[in-house]
């Protein structure tokens, strides 16, 4: 297993193979061949053995793969097997959104602390929203392990500076636009402007469009 | 110009170079070299060339490319230059975030009907919310361009096969589900979950990260 030839394609999959897995064991299915698996999933049935080949493969010549042990593989190769501590920064609209996110509804992630630009209850009281000034204090006396940005892009880079040295593990940026963090931790970006705006070029082009 | 062979990854990197130019732009920079681009970028030089000779091509040898023009030209490769009506599927958290998305707070997108499980008034009596069962009448009668589909995975199929016939142009999927029209039109995913898992991957395996 060479883990540092991962693709990042590969990589965005492997949610994808969670997902489907997850459905598959809901619905009573054992197990899966590759061929029926590429039916479900749209990738071939030979990218999906390769895919899984990276982690060691898990399927059985002439059997398929048993669904909920490779459910539970890719969950530990996904690192969905811990907790994580999460701070949201900003609790505007989206900040809101992602607090009241279902896929955060589970006991994998526990929300530490919610920021913004000063001290209020939001929510009918249930969140106490603290000041930023106060983050890096609270970065220091408690391990976050990902914030979640939701700021303006003007304040986003400002906050990411924020993290430096502070043993954050990652990022999940909303703010349309790149941030950096010195500790060259991972960012992963959602940009809603940049995914509207494609779909809208392949509304004016839907022949270029090929379906995922 | 062939835009039949014109790639996911370049049209993805549209609305960046969109972004960037914008903000070039609100600078007060009236020209820029593609080495220039490449640095602000992260693209390299010939691929931004490249990219953009897919499209006729607008930069001068040795004079690089006026920002204002190359932002009016991409505005109108993806189709910014256009208005587009839009229903909201689905009012619950990321629902409303949407439809209080600032993105959406243009001439640009007229929201035009949001709708879930029954009729109501949401958000202090400003939106007033529509019953599903009305959906499938109000799409015949008023043209929805874009349908924001925010519902739960289990109705997002559902909801899509009332679009079929319906001239609707795109759908911006965020049901963590993957849904199909009958019609072929681009459907464009967001699925939070996803990424999330992408990012807990990288975390838990930081020396793969490529930064973007």
């Amino acid at each position: 297993m060479n883990k540092n030839k991962i693709s990042p394609a590969v990589v965005r999959r492997l949610p994808k193979y969670f997902r489907y897995l997850t459905n598959l064991e809901n619905e009573g299915i054992e197990k899966i061949s590759s061929r029926q698996l590429s039916e479900i999933t749209g990738f071939t049935a030979s990218q999906i053995r390769q895919d899984l080949n990276h982690f060691g493969g898990f399927g059985q010549q002439g059997y398929g793969y048993r669904v909920t042990d490779l459910k539970n593989s890719i969950i530990k190769i996904i690192g969905l097997n811990q907790e994580y501590n999460v701070a949201i920064v900003g609790f505007g609209h989206i900040g809101q959104a992602i607090y009241r996110y279902r896929g955060f509804d589970t006991k994998k992630f526990n929300v530490l602390g919610v920021f913004d630009l000063e001290d209020y209850e939001a929510l009918d009281g249930k969140v106490k929203v603290q000041s930023i000034d106060k983050f890096e204090d609270f970065l220091t006396k408690n391990q976050v392990d990902i914030v979640v940005l939701t700021v303006p892009k003007e304040e986003a880079q400002k906050v990411s500076d924020m993290l430096v040295g502070k043993n954050v593990k990652g990022v999940w940026n909303f703010a349309p636009t790149n941030v950096k963090v010195d500790d060259n931790i991972p960012v992963e970006n959602i940009h809603l402007s940049e995914s509207l705006y494609t779909l809208i070029y392949y509304m004016g082009n839907p022949e270029q469009y090929i379906e995922k």
